[in-house]
């Protein structure tokens, strides 16, 4: 079914310990969109400039992604620079310049107004809201934001809230939105806020799913090959996402494949720099890490006999 | 088969956000003890002063736990003061009185000397040497450590490993004693100084499990009850070594049931102050949160048709 989602599409320029990229293609849409493509079309919704090399214009729509929604406006495209240390977890941003992206008003072609699967990117929520007002009947709706909106916008944001089925976030913009440390209980805060079903991402440690009634916890993949984790997250939601929408289904069992699958994909986009893993990437590559990581988590049930005779305890 | 710990017991004074608690029953080897004793007896090596309340000691021997090991000696019991803040995460260190157990020399009773599982506690790197030479011919010995004796004394760390088949670290640790920041290359490079596997503890976030061609990745319980997390690392070792002795084998199927055991004992440990919430804590119980642990993290196999026809991707 198809998957819309809006965003931002950024040039970066990127330095780790590994080295460095200048002007490499960025956004959150655009490792969303990649990371989903594999699953089914997309429907991008964007704006650059006119710097913006049309080559990455060609691969995201060589990708099958639809890209009539994206604008390209008299200006500069958005650009992120930033840095990663070792720990690689956290990146520090050197410099942002919004450039054509601060005056971003999502606008639907016509022909995304039936779109069933709505991933609305980490933007002003009051954007969010607009992007939702130009679709008819979505099915089901997930959206990303951050630490900013959360402090800068909060009564927006939970307006937003209101009317999605799925939020995702990190741990930190987790604790920071339910205002609780505990990371269950500002799940089940979060929960009563709107959404049904929440994703916290916790970088090389994984994401949690809370719904009402399950919790599922995923691990990530233990990587000795990471490189640059930019795009990691959106990557993630583009893998969730995109499954989703091809199977057209969200019960609980989907779900949990999903954020594997989501997991599956962050992971590849972390080997390289910019999308150059997700470039080479191959759906035969995918179904063999999501086997990996089955047998990175799985264990058996207990046999009968759990406990020993003779041993103590009640 | 028979378990053998060494280690510290102390009189805890523990400060957390929802609460203070003065001299209460502590240490490596006493959590150790109680978690391995609900899979099979165990036999305990430690010293404690003349100030020790015999009723812990009776509490020990009540759960199976052969004391005859347990030295007392005229002076103060060790004790340890400690916070938590808000994060739990991070235990602050406010006072530490060695007392006796700054000069234990621990000596193995005759009856211990044929012990097959050995768990050699956090102490100096030469005094686990000195256990090991007290033992006949042990079937699996594994070790636990700490940044002190990682930095203070190396190259005794260094011999004790190349005597033990396994090694209990924090993510932290693994990193300073491999002197690499990537988790996956410290964990291979600590494999090459001898141990035939490895936990790496991440506290809320779970552990990971090497052996030389095996990962696995257990995920901690998301709990909403976390009260206090002193002798979480310790219960999960006890909850590991205690299930491996049971079986008699160490096979990576039993690892892996192991390792969520250790997670299921921790889960419970930090759920009260001290060992208040072990002491009430029954076999079912146990049984009850190893099935939860799997229903967090099971996954279905994917479907044939992973992907649908018509969507991109190669």
């Amino acid at each position: 079914m198809p998957l819309l989602v809006v965003g931002s599409i950024a040039l970066d320029s990127v330095e780790t310990p590994f080295g460095r990229r200048e002007d490499v293609l960025g956004g959150s849409a655009t490792y969303f969109s990649t990371a989903a493509s594999f699953f089914g079309p997309v429907r991008l919704v964007a704006t650059v400039g006119d710097d913006f090399p049309q080559e990455h214009v060609e691969f995201l729509a060589g990708r099958g992604v639809d890209v009539s929604g994206l604008e390209r406006r008299a200006g500069r495209t958005f650009r992120w620079k930033g840095r990663y240390e070792f720990d690689l977890n956290q990146a520090h941003t050197l410099d942002t310049q919004l450039n054509v992206f601060a005056d971003f008003k999502p606008e639907l072609p016509a022909g995304y107004r039936g779109s069933e699967y709505v991933f609305l990117g980490n933007i002003d929520p009051d954007l969010q809201r607009r992007v939702l007002e130009q679709v008819r009947s979505p099915r089901f709706v997930a959206c990303d934001t951050m630490n900013f909106w959360i402090q800068s916008k909060r009564d927006s944001l939970l307006e937003t809230l209101r009317r999605v089925d799925m939020l995702f976030v990190n741990d930190a913009e987790a604790r920071q939105l339910a205002d609780e440390h505990n990371v269950v209980k500002a799940a089940r805060r979060i929960l009563t806020f709107g959404p049904r079903a929440l994703v916290v991402k916790r970088g090389e440690y994984g994401a949690l799913l809370f719904t009402g009634e399950h919790v599922f916890a995923a691990s990530a993949y233990p990587l000795a090959a990471l490189f640059d984790p930019t795009g990691a997250g959106d990557s993630f939601a583009g893998g969730f996402m995109g499954y989703l929408a091809s199977r057209g289904r969200e019960d609980v069992d989907v779900m949990r494949r999903a954020i594997v699958l989501g997991g599956v994909l962050a992971s590849f986009a972390v080997e390289q720099f910019s999308l150059e893993r997700l470039k080479t990437l191959t759906r035969d590559e995918i179904r063999a890490r999501y086997a990996e990581f089955r047998r990175l988590t799985h264990f058996d049930d207990l046999e009968l006999d759990l406990f020993e005779k003779g041993a103590a305890g009640r």
